[in-house]
């Protein structure tokens, strides 16, 4: 038996820390020693009952997507050894797939049949060992340490990278201008990409306290809280993080000519608002924009968000990290604060104690 | 001297024919007897005095975007000779080009500094003779005869379709479904250009009566008269062409999993309409959803237009031009009728006589 944060989706704070049973061999052959689990706004709206779904068979879900273990066992030629640093990817394909599954792109899901680890009829990672297939257990890099916990959401914004750029290349493309709204996790590490690419980069958020200002301006980009046109007019790439509907359109009301603007937030539906008219069937069409969404990632995407925290100053990646909880003051990791950033709770006892810092 | 159509942009019903100089040789080297014009919505918007802009130093445009006509004179180095049909493209970039007008793709131009025929302070076509750069007339093949006139329309299909295509590589992409709502000209070109590519394709539109629902059958299309859902539930391609905001946003909640969604409809700004947040901030996040605008067409598109006109049955093509009406009752051409498609003016006592079919 093992310690769990378990849900019963559909029913309000049902969450719950509790025994469950060993990882299931079925469920894979390499077996994982959990070190941390990222939180995130989906689990928050798993447990307040309105997202989720468990297991066949079972009313409970094992919480927790965003994941970082260390392999205790691995087959000889899962290209896995014991002690390699692992995250688990969250995303997994029906045993009959779409053709974009078939393909590796389960992120592209044609049919909704995927499942997924800790949201969708599959237990996720919030347990002290869980076991997966080798082809969704994604290696990292040791220098990394505790913050390869970021792959899970760097992987996110990499997929909304991938398709801005495939997308720009529709025509002759050369963006100089990029508007971040909401400098969380998602939209930080946006930044963060988006600086990589050598790009100007604003960020727009609504806290002037806690480290969001300072992170920001630490990638060389400019921190704005009030109105998009104050942050940034004529952004050619907006990457939108709030999930709140009314920003939404402002974003696409202040893109540039051939703007691409990557809804990223995700906002519960049924809430009806007032939009001009105009700004779809004029604005849009008349200045060649582009909206579009972004979920989940595939393998390649969590590739690419390696290279990305490699890349980054392993000091700025580990002052995304705000909070962390050991596993016994779980029920604090889900309490979301405004100027707080990513939340990551310990499960194993070596995770708790670590520095927050990756060996040099 | 000669005859054209004039407006004076921004005062209502100013359209008249009157007698206007021979153009200017500072206009391009090649001159142009016009056969015949288009007629589309956007002619009806300049009359109407809420569009439009006449060239630097006059009140008055000359009308006219959609061409046809015969070279009358040439340079010898312009690849052109006399007699050949050529159609003239619409948009013309600044002499200080934006970085995607200096690649010849000015319809995806950044500054808005570009001019258009017969729109935005160049001169249009509807006059008896106009002059050309070479790099911007297109030569159309003479067996399309008369439907060449139909290359402009086209032209903005071709782009659409482009970077639809474009667009959907942004991941593995295998359309199967086509969605086009509104059966004018560019609807039923995009039902065609669909067709072509082998896809399924349903159309709908409001009217039962006309040519329409035979155009569409006839492209083993389906036809339909009511809700998006009745009529194509699960497209992967959506090219919206009524400009209705409130089908925009309709055609937004039906479209598959991962489906584009092309606007090409223009409405008039202003209006304020009542959506659900959550369409735009979830269900296009969570479905991978992509909507753009595109417009206008730079000289690949024609090119790839003449491919689509040159692979269609003339025969179809021919009857998309349901009115055609010679320049002494040039104002009939501007009235709209619901179940008429394409008007187009005679210029050219040859025009005026020449039958419907090209030659064969």
């Amino acid at each position: 038996m093992m310690r769990a944060i378990i849900v019963t989706p559909g029913v309000e704070d049902s969450v719950r820390l509790d025994e469950v049973g060993e990882p299931d061999p079925a469920e894979g052959s390499v077996l994982v020693e959990t070190l941390m689990i990222g939180v995130c706004g989906t689990d928050r709206e798993i447990i307040a009952g309105e997202h989720g779904q468990p297991p066949p068979g079972t009313d409970d879900l094992v919480l927790g997507h965003e994941s970082l273990g260390s392999v205790l066992e691995a087959p000889r030629d899962s290209g896995l050894t014991a002690g390699d640093l692992v995250v688990g990817i969250v995303r997994r394909p029906d045993p009959e797939p779409c053709v974009n599954c078939a393909v590796g792109e389960w992120d592209m899901c044609r049919n909704g049949r995927y499942t997924e680890h800790g949201i969708k009829g599959l237990d996720g990672y919030a347990r002290e060992r869980f076991r997966l297939d080798p082809g969704y257990a994604v290696r990292v890099d040791p220098a990394l340490g505790d913050l390869a916990v970021l792959l899970e959401p760097a992987s996110i914004v990499a997929k909304a990278w991938e398709h801005i750029e495939r997308i720009g290349k529709r025509a002759h493309w050369e963006p100089r201008r990029v508007l971040v709204t909401g400098a969380g996790p998602i939209g930080l590490l946006a930044a963060l990409m988006g600086r990589q690419r050598g790009l100007e980069v604003a960020a727009l958020d609504r806290v002037v306290d806690g480290p969001k200002p300072r992170l920001v301006t630490d990638l060389d980009a400019t921190y704005h809280v009030g109105d998009i046109e104050a942050a940034c007019a004529d952004a050619d790439v907006v990457i939108e993080a709030t999930g709140a509907a009314e920003l939404v359109f402002e974003v696409m009301r202040s893109s540039a000519r051939n703007g691409i603007v990557c809804l990223t937030g995700v906002t519960s539906p049924g809430r009806r608002i007032e939009v001009a008219a105009g700004l779809i069937a004029h604005q849009i069409v008349l200045e060649n924009d582009v909206v579009f969404g972004s979920v989940n990632a595939n393998r390649r995407h969590y590739e690419q968000a390696a290279h990305v925290l490699a890349a980054a100053d392993p000091d700025w990646l580990g002052r995304l990290i705000t909070r962390r909880v050991p596993l016994e003051r779980w029920r604090d990791a889900y309490e979301s604060t405004p100027t707080g950033i990513k939340t990551v709770i310990a499960l194993a006892a070596s995770a708790e104690s670590r520095s927050w810092q990756p060996p040099r």
